[in-house]
Formats: structure tokens, C-alpha cells, sequence
């Protein structure tokens, strides 16, 4: 699908195919809809990352809430979305030892405690040594500092799943 | 569960509880979540119609386009949520007689075509005659004033919905 078809899209469409480009967030495709025709993917993205740029500060947390914890419940369980269930095993997530698994339980916790909303980070951008440094790093900065820093992850997040649902731009387009 | 209880949930179990109060938005309670502790289940409601209304235009029209059609494709193909085929099946939508489900399909197209979202109306407070009827007139409505009525509605839906998930406040609390 490139942009003119995504342009073409009736809402419920639209929503339905991007539902998940923010975990769990419907309510951010289904807003952008409203600024289409997008000249190409690159203003899609921006225009969905305005939108989570002017949320206040308890939206971007709402924003990192609606994301599951790494290697968590929700891989144990089977209850992560599709995405996330690929993302987190491209990283490893999926296949840590008992040691890996029990370390990043209790920092995932202490990360929690802290700052009352989950550890955010683009698995697919990260492999598992990487992940854990940084989890271990970030759970000594400050709440609006990682708020910040999980949001600016959540846009890498959602540029790679928009990339693997609409065809790249044309060079004169980018 | 009464608010106290609410009040103690970590927040992984306050949006999987409350995930649907706003149709498809588990944003809204996972943002709300940062006021704890809410003094009553009103000022919990309270909460959540603010972080609406601060929301832009096209962030109100995106939860309105989270919504499905009344007696529309979602309930034919079953793939309404719980709450909203409860919902549509009190006030008969899921028994239109053929001419009832024609009309009703022809003003929701009409609507969308004019709107760029849907219509939205707490179907547990209309009945089918209702429902009809005031779809018919607000097809003729301008923009801004269908958004903010459409809000309105879904605040209206937000509340019955909580109001089957948490126990009501105390008299002195109201």
C-alpha cells in the first residue's frame, strides 16, 4: 500500500489497518485521520507524532502505560499484540536464561515503583545485553526526563510498524 | 470493587479494567491513572471527561471514529466489543426488521459522508424509535456542534460503563 492508498482509506479502514502503530492506541490513528491527504509516510509520521507531542504529560504517560513490560506477564501469558510479540523476540526477549530473566524482572519492578509507568524501548533497535544495560541506566534519571525518553522510543516504535505497513516514499518525496 | 479498591490497583490492572469505558481507548484510563487517589467514583468520572475535553479537535473526532456503526458491519460480523453488542442489543438494534436495518444503514452513511466520523448515542438511555429519529435530525447538524454532541455521548456511555465496574459512592461522597 503506498500513501495514495492510505489517503483513500474510509476512517474504519484506516484505523483497523494502523490500530496498533502506537501499542494500543487506536485513538491516535483514528485522530490523524483528520489531516489526510498526507503528501507521503514521513508526514503521516509527523503528523501522529504532533499528536502525541501536544497530549499533556498524563496522556504520554497513558501513552507508555498502554505499552507491556519486556520479557513480562503478557510474553508468559501469550497476551502480548502481535507487534510487540515479534519485537520482543527479535531482541531475545523471548529466550533469556533463568539469570537474564529474574534480572530483568526485578529492574522492570524497580523501574515500575519508580516511576509509574513501564520501561520503553525499541526492541527491534536494541538486542537483549543492550536492553538490560539500558533498562538498569534509566531506572536512576528522573520521572519527566524518562517520560520523555519513553516517548521519543515509542516514535521509533511506531515508524518501524508504519514502514512495515506502507511502501517507502519516493526519493522525491522524502 | 469500590473506589478505594480502585485506588490500589497497580496501573497493568486499571487498564485492562477499565480499557473499554472509552470504546477502544485504553489511553484515556492509563492517562487518568496519574491522578490517583480519586476521593469518589464522580471524581474518577471526573477525571476522565477533563483529559477528554483538553483533547484536541481531532483527538475528540478520533474518539468518535473508535466507535462502530449502530446495527452496522461490527455487529453483523460479531466483531463488536462486549460492551458495546450488550449495549446495541438493549436498545433492539440487533432486531431491526429489514426496513428499519435499511434506513438505519443509509442515515449512517449519510452521516459519515458528511461528518468523517460516525454517530454516537448511549444506546442503554434511546430506544430504537429514539435512536432513528435523532439520527435523521443530527444528519443535518454542523460539524463542531455533531463533536461536541457526539462527546457528550460518550461521556454519557463512559459512565454507565464504570458504573457496572465500580460500587457507587457513599451519600456523603456525591
Amino acid at each position: 500500500m503506498d500513501i495514495s492508498a492510505v489517503n483513500a482509506l474510509p476512517y474504519e479502514d484506516f484505523v483497523n489497518i494502523f490500530e496498533n502503530v502506537v501499542e494500543r492506541c487506536p485513538l491516535i490513528p483514528a485522530a490523524v485521520w483528520t489531516r489526510r491527504p498526507f503528501v507521503s509516510l514521513g508526514d503521516m509520521e509527523a503528523a501522529i507524532n504532533e499528536f502525541i507531542d501536544v497530549l499533556p504529560d498524563s496522556g504520554k504517560e497513558g501513552i507508555l502505560r498502554c505499552h507491556p513490560d519486556l520479557a513480562g506477564r503478557d510474553l508468559r501469558s501469550g497476551a502480548l499484540t502481535r507487534e510487540s510479540r515479534e519485537e520482543q523476540a527479535s531482541a531475545g526477549m523471548a529466550a533469556l536464561s533463568a539469570g537474564e530473566a529474574a534480572r530483568m524482572a526485578r529492574l522492570n519492578h524497580d523501574y515500575k515503583e519508580r516511576f509509574g509507568f513501564p520501561f520503553v524501548i525499541c526492541a527491534r533497535m536494541n538486542d537483549k545485553a543492550n536492553i538490560l544495560q539500558q533498562l538498569s541506566q534509566r531506572c536512576l534519571s528522573a520521572r519527566p526526563a524518562e517520560r520523555a525518553r519513553g516517548i521519543e522510543e515509542v516514535k521509533k516504535i511506531c515508524r518501524l510498524r508504519l514502514q512495515a505497513l506502507v511502501l517507502p516514499d519516493a526519493p522525491n518525496k522524502l
